[in-house]
């Protein structure tokens, strides 16, 4: 890579291929928690290829509210009508933001309206349910993409950039960790990813374990063989978990290992580090949406710290799904990219449960 | 810690008991390979604790030249002539650096002459040779030590302190790291730390992932109480041993999990990062004596970087043995202590060959 190039095309869109002069892609936003308020919807009000048209709530009240508060929306509908087809004709697509366990049938309604699906990650709580929205959207013959939004992070994509050129020679190599004091974003004891029935198997590897594994897969371009782990619950707000935290180790072909932590009961850290035959890169901070990421490559005794300007996470994931859709492309996160995830992701369960090594 | 001491005494050497002007502790150097006498010897020559008066190697040529070409030493002497007993009554302890494999016999030989024993690590190849070398020297009441110079490396005495007066809250997860191109630091195929009858039962945990390992226990002032890993071997040079690369996994007591790496054939490089319950801390450089630490401390939206004045590793370890013998008491990193980290590495080689979680 050119040395100009990695200053002035650093945060550059590399995936857009589209002018950005089409009609935006209309998203009915489904599930209008914290996340979807304060990050999907005004980062997609920000943008020149997406906007909400449809807010989907549990509570019609809500969904009101919310339809109410936001500009672009034309309508606040409650599940039920959205199952029924309500308001089908004003969005070209779904966000799907509810808890892990209940994504399938959104996605599975969207899917027979022939709508495209932007599905929040994990996918869903177990692969049998992964695997039949991935149907869905194949027999519809509709986009699925699992809102990876490291695969838009600028710092993310120099990384795999600067793999991939041989900058760091082989990869040998990884350090992945993320955490997060959820008790104290989230006081409820009574919460979704606290509860088995609606996040899966997990709270810690699950919601933000799945940040290393995902970012370790992408840079590398790669998918895990086998894994191990080992999983801790000791407060009693974690009882119904195994993992309030959790260490898991990733093989990936050629021996390559990449040793990851996680957990929602320390404080709010992440970073991700690819040590090479002849470099390290280090990002740190790295998955969180609202923190700056810095990037640090280090090679034949020469250390480069590189800051840039931070983007809207969100908002370029959002914008590359639209992208994609109107190119008629596949985004890198579809619903087979996620599949491989959600394999890993039991695996990782399992193998902490059974104590050994599970090949995937 | 009143922030004062943490500037003026950062690199103070907090564990001198000593005022330093007793009689220097005379040691007799056993294995004159690279590490004694690039590394050791020269520290020595610079403390006012201790100095080489004997050098001893299987080859009389290479004692005498080494003899020859150091002020102090006032003897080169073979193995054999150390078995049996040449010169003892000009040395006062051992620094025993010879190929893992064959510590016990000198120490052994030592503790009979009533010296005390510095020995390098990993203590021995086998958990029973180094459970004989702790009898030998406990039989003969002398002084055991084991060389982890992180004891006394400054910036991990200050993490170790902060771990302790809760600055990170309680501690959650870490990470370790340590790598380092061993075939181009040491072009022979045929060198002992690729040789299992020498070195034990493999390259990269034993030679240099023993420092996350160590460390980890240092920082903590916990034991392991459990042991996962992967290994791989690809490269010729590696044929004989299972770790070109390594990821382990040591859990310690109320599920606090290290996540590790080693290999011998990657860049050089070596981090350890605690993740606690209010803060993080990483020391990144951690573990080469050549190069730089610095410790990295955030907690509380504010990161704190620390550079300080490096100091010689090998002199502080040599001074602080010699200051634990003028006092009589016992150092940190004891043949009981340095036991613990010979169990952790055989349940690391066992986890890793039969894939599953080792207890120890």
């Amino acid at each position: 890579m050119d040395i100009h190039r990695y200053f002035d095309e650093f945060t550059e869109r590399d995936w857009q291929a589209t002018s950005g002069d089409q009609e935006p892609v209309r998203f009915a936003m489904i599930g209008l928690g914290w996340w979807t308020r304060e990050e999907a919807i005004p980062a997609v009000a920000d943008s020149a290829l997406c906007e909400t048209s449809v807010v989907v709530s549990r509570d019609k009240e809500k969904a009101q509210s919310v339809a109410d508060s936001v500009e672009s929306v034309e309508a606040g509908i409650t599940d039920e009508e959205f199952h029924d087809g309500v308001a089908r004709d004003i969005y070209d697509a779904v966000y799907v933001a509810t808890p892990n366990a209940t994504h399938l049938p959104y996605v599975k309604s969207a899917t027979e309206f022939g709508k495209a699906v932007l599905c929040e990650k994990p996918m869903e709580a177990t692969v049998d349910r992964a695997e039949a929205m991935v149907t869905a959207a194949e027999d519809a013959g509709v986009t699925l993409m699992v809102a990876y939004r490291m695969h838009t992070e600028p710092a993310v994509r120099r990384l795999r950039d600067l793999v991939e050129e041989g900058l760091l020679g082989e990869p040998v190599q990884l350090h992945g960790h993320m955490s997060q004091r959820l008790m104290e974003m989230i006081p409820n004891p009574d919460q979704w990813r606290l509860n088995p029935d609606l996040a899966g198997p997990g709270a810690s590897v699950t919601d933000i374990g799945l940040y290393p594994l995902n970012t370790a897969r992408y840079v590398l371009d790669a998918d895990p063989v086998a894994v191990q782990a080992s999983m801790d619950s000791t407060s009693d707000a974690f009882d119904a978990v195994p993992d309030e935290r959790a260490a898991f180790t990733i093989e990936f072909p050629g021996g390559v290992f990449a040793a990851c932590t996680a957990s929602q009961n320390a404080v709010q850290s992440s970073h991700l580090q690819v040590i090479g035959t002849e470099g390290t890169a280090t990002l740190d901070p790295a998955f969180f949406a609202t923190e700056p990421r810095e990037l640090t490559v280090s090679r034949a005794g020469t250390r480069v710290d590189t800051t840039f300007e931070q983007v809207d996470q969100m908002r370029e994931e959002f914008d590359y799904f639209a992208d994609c859709l109107h190119t008629d492309r596949e985004p890198v996160g579809d619903g087979r990219h996620g599949l491989v995830d959600m394999r890993a992701l039991e695996g990782i369960y399992e193998a902490a449960e059974r104590t050994e090594r599970v090949e995937l």
